[in-house]
């Protein structure tokens, strides 16, 4: 039995399905027609960060699924261990030109959108740690299911780096933990071990790390239960007016962006912290 | 003590109390004038399902409540073992006229308008199961007991019948469990068993069935011990966003409705799945 | 370590800081300037009731600490035994003329407003009872560590007065506990005690009374590790939706207040109130 409370309706069956999958360098995606769930496992050593390239191709290859009738529901997960995703990728953002910093700006813009208006049922599988942009990630999902591992940690920690995350990650992660965890959260730049995260609703469910996958495969089955047109306008309901925020001010939000990662203060904080980290190693 | 940690201000005392009441088919409403409070006990067999005739009535009587300068507070409670409300009658929404649509959706609209605005303190005794317009009444409510048989359950479940709860369902649900609750549960189409419900705030408190006349007596006297003007200006002032928001679009919503349920795959699920319900039987 | 599972990063040094102070009548203020902390004391015997020389003095020093460019944060607590504040003070609102009402709201929505959107981090060690304007107090900083004594108490308990909290009490109160603990307590002007209030969300932590002081010094320098910069940006794109609804309706609001307080039966209602609690001495 599930969080919910009810068993899984249509249980998976991974050993017999047709299936076929497609990689490029950075994700490799697999789709079981059988179940009509595919599979997005990030593999961009070392840490799944999310640089342009990377970006570029999870929107390619979720336009591709979105557009893939046997296809209902996808599930996000590492082939990285102890790491789901480290966030967006700093060298992205330091002593680039403008027409960089907008062009990597609007690839973060059409990931957020994509992956929190699809129409495909979404689960995050997280089997590691999640900071900033890929905690976004996770936010997006429909559901959330981590490794218990309290070493893996997950939050939006951009206060922490001296940047300030932009309003709709705040939006997202307002409608996931309401809003006195987020003004807190967000302002001390928390991190938090999975037990903890569980705790303030920032994920749904832990599990042992090698139930993970099964027990991703479960909650989809149990989301496809559902029939796709009622599930699908009642979660358009639900996000709606965040997304419409991000559509209508798209533009202002790119310029936004840039103007305030081209600080001078802003770009030595990104040096400094991007130095503490080549030290770690 | 109640939940609360307040005693009651007002003991009820229903042996010396003047009583009145008033009843036609499918409500009996029981005013005790002494302490203010009037019972509507729902009574239309087999499972108090919200048809065009028992909305109806259940308008007319409210509104004659609202309009007793001698009534202060309403519990609503079934007078059917257990079942509180099935919700909205599907016979209502299968293969009649636009015009019975148009009037069966304004009637809901009614209902949803005046019990979330009434004046009065509004306590919902939830003595059975609960599902979707069930569900819907009880939140309508300033506070909500429910019997702790785990068997029975309550939810907001339209999804489960290939339907969408309109945006004011939604609003309401959202108001009382916050977005993210709201938003796995519509999705699901989750019907909680009391203990589950209790825990995500769906209801604000389980006792067992014996006690719950009795608990929702004392809970209404809690309530009426403030002034009711400051009480009244205080509800409106928390409610009025998402009443204003429906008055605004009340028209369009109807038609929304209309065009919804009159699609040939909407009639085929609901078909579908009053056939379920005959063979349950 | 804090309750978010973090150590300090920047413990406070206060036996060797170099210090200074400027006191009015009901307010000492104390600056460490080695960590940057200022404590602002109320000392306004006999329950710290904010009355309109308290709460110019209140703004008159938290404009300076906003200036000191060696300040970046303030704890607020009490000098007197048991008592935060017990709200704003009731003679003010009695038998005076509409002139000394306006000024009066104004300085309340002042003190709000600069409390709201300080800069600074903001700590409340509620070190005794905080009802109504007192717990607005509280609820205007970061963070709110209250003593475990239970027969301390806090919350909006203004219906029990017969009077309605305004819309920014309202949305201040939302924003910390969610829509539905707020309609619930507003309604019924819950105070509540500390427990209950911790479990409500209304404070984010309880200790022992003597421990008070350290944890909040603890917790402050737990804040400003962070880059100030991002933590303020933070803030007010949380903050800002709640804070421009009050400056866009501000003499409105004013309006408001004086037409209800003005009213005769409100006015009855005080009288009482006020008779009630010097019989109570």
């Amino acid at each position: 039995p599930t969080a919910w409370g009810r068993a899984p309706l249509q249980p998976p069956s991974p050993l017999l399905a047709p299936c076929h999958a497609f990689s490029n360098n950075k994700i490799l995606v697999e789709l079981d027609e059988s179940s009509g769930v595919a599979t997005m496992k990030f593999k961009s050593p070392p840490v799944n960060s999310l640089n342009l390239d990377f970006l570029t191709e999870f929107c390619i290859s979720l336009e591709k699924l979105e557009n893939d009738r046997a296809c209902r529901g996808v599930i996000l997960t590492s082939a990285i261990p102890k790491i789901f995703s480290s966030g967006l990728d700093i060298t992205e953002m330091c002593g680039k030109s403008t027409e960089h910093y907008a062009e990597f700006w609007r690839a973060v813009q059409e990931m957020w959108l994509r992956m929190y208006s699809s129409n495909m049922v979404t689960v995050a599988a997280v089997n590691g740690s999640s900071p900033a942009g890929g905690c976004l990630i996770a936010l997006t999902c429909d559901y959330r299911i981590m490794a218990e591992n309290p070493k893996f940690s997950i939050g939006l920690n951009e206060a922490q780096l001296g940047i300030v995350a932009p309003f709709w990650f705040k939006d997202t992660f307002v409608n996931t933990v309401g809003h006195r965890v987020a003004e807190r959260s967000l302002q001390l730049g928390s991190l938090y071990p999975a037990p903890d995260a569980h705790r303030f609703g920032l994920v749904d469910e832990l599990v042992p790390e090698e139930k993970l996958q099964e027990k991703a495969a479960a909650v989809m089955a149990q989301w496809l239960a559902l029939p796709d047109h009622a599930r699908q306008l009642t979660k358009s309901m639900m996000r709606k007016a965040v997304l419409d925020r991000l559509v209508a001010h798209r533009e202002e939000d790119i310029q936004n962006f840039i103007s305030f990662i081209s600080k001078e203060s802003i770009q030595k904080s990104l040096r400094t912290y991007m130095e503490m980290l080549k030290k770690k190693k």
